[in-house]
């Protein structure tokens, strides 16, 4: 996706809520340098997700931190294994649909740039209700017929807590008899789950083999990609992307089938995806 | 008030609701000048009335227009005549603080920089919440005071809209005996009243005498003031200013004394201000 104009008030917020949550006194510090940044990286044609990884990768530096949201994921994943328990139970006998609306209900995890999601309670808080709301674009039917003809399939996570939903996801995913290859963030950016995440809810035990993005990126950087997750790329019957930076960096690409199953938190993402703003979505592209 | 690194990316948002309005072809221009500008203008020390000021000019000047909020400002004028009705008998036998509220809720006809603030309906659909929640720092037992000894009272007003409730608090505070001059913006400037709103609802014959700060400017540009209205600041015995933009140019300067009646719609106002954050606030600076 391209940067839009949008974009930058809403990097400089969330580079300032970085800053707020490791080190007040280098608010201003971050401010300067981002400015100077997107007055250098801000132009038609420069992709978001690339321009975001190098912004942040600098206010990381200037903090002194690998993680500025650490101590949030913990939170994100507590808060969604509390929710799982309740689930669990409603999911008992779950269509593929119910798996994917969770999944994409985990998506509002993401916090630092809207001023209605700044913390993990967010999601306790609208949980019911985002569930309720349901899908606000379905190709779900679409996509678990692409499944059952699947051979083999690639899923790349987004946020900690969210991949807590993911995992009832991707073992209903494994029913389809696929190999599963899971994608999961090479380095922590923002608030995504990394290999840690992914270990301590057994995904390396439920999908057929985990791998990493290879790096640091919002969304994927497909220069850090190894050979084997390119080949896998490649090779896969379906791509499933969580999130609104993997539809960032993979709508740069042609890499298809892909379905993307987001919470449309954002108007440049909803438009160029052809979605509706504000809403749970499972669009996919052939 | 100094710039806050907060004021960054709020000054984005509101150039780029300005481009909105006007013309959204010219977003993106609108959003690489800013950040030039705030490049070179955000800087330790720098005034934030005066650096929005200059933003705001550039972003007019690209825009083509000398009043993004036209438009905005009558329906804000709209929606205040029509809870104005229902307001005048509520307050048939109104307290000087009852007027001071209502004038303070008027307050939050300002758009454009927050997600839950976007057009004038806001107050259609939040004034009794917004009465309701009465004031959050209450001095108007001491300004009251003030006004009963008070020969000369000058006036700044904030928004289109708000000016329709401020007439009531004009009436009330000419009971006090006092000579009443009020000051309108000079020239249009986010949805700030002009003089031709002041006229449409008959201020000058509600005010002794009607004044402008002289030219375009966010809050006061105490360089543009007239003469004469210097010379009433100086002489006043009580200075009410509404609107946080007023504090940002007042609390520059050592005019006293002083009440700011406003809605503290933003951090760095209501810190620097010693007051809550997101109330209606009444306070005296002697």
């Amino acid at each position: 996706m391209e940067i839009h104009p949008e974009c930058v008030p809403c990097l400089l917020k969330r580079c300032l809520f970085e800053a707020r949550a490791v080190d007040e006194d280098k608010e201003r510090e971050v401010v300067e340098e981002v400015l100077t940044m997107l007055d250098e990286l801000f132009e038609e044609g420069a992709v978001s997700a690339e321009v975001a990884t190098e912004v942040h990768k600098r206010v990381y530096d200037i903090l002194g931190t690998s993680d500025p949201y650490l101590k949030m994921k913990e939170k994100s994943n507590e808060n969604a294994e509390y929710l799982l328990k309740k689930s669990e139970d409603m999911l008992k006998n779950g269509s593929f649909r119910d798996f994917v609306l969770l999944s994409i209900v985990g998506n509002v995890l993401d916090f630092g740039y809207r001023d209605d999601i700044i913390s993990a309670d967010y999601l306790l808080e609208e949980f019911d209700n985002l569930m309720d709301e349901g899908l606000g674009y379905d190709d779900t039917d679409e996509i678990e017929n692409l499944l059952e003809k699947a051979e083999n399939v690639i899923f790349f996570t987004d946020n900690a807590g969210e991949i807590v939903f993911d995992t009832l996801l991707l073992k209903k995913i494994k029913g389809y008899d696929v190999h599963l290859t899971v994608v999961v963030k090479g380095e922590p950016i923002l608030t995504d789950a990394t290999i840690e995440d992914a270990l301590k809810y057994d995904i390396d035990k439920i999908a057929d083999e985990l791998k990493t993005t290879g790096g640091y990126a919002v969304g994927v950087d497909f220069d850090k990609l190894s050979q084997e997750v390119k080949t896998k790329l490649e090779d896969a019957d379906l791509i499933i992307a969580k999130g609104m930076a993997n539809w960032e960096s993979f709508s740069e690409t042609d890499h298809s089938p892909i379905a993307f199953l987001t919470r449309t938190k954002c108007e440049p993402v909803s438009k160029t995806m052809g979605a509706p703003y504000d809403k749970n979505v499972a669009k996919l592209f052939k």
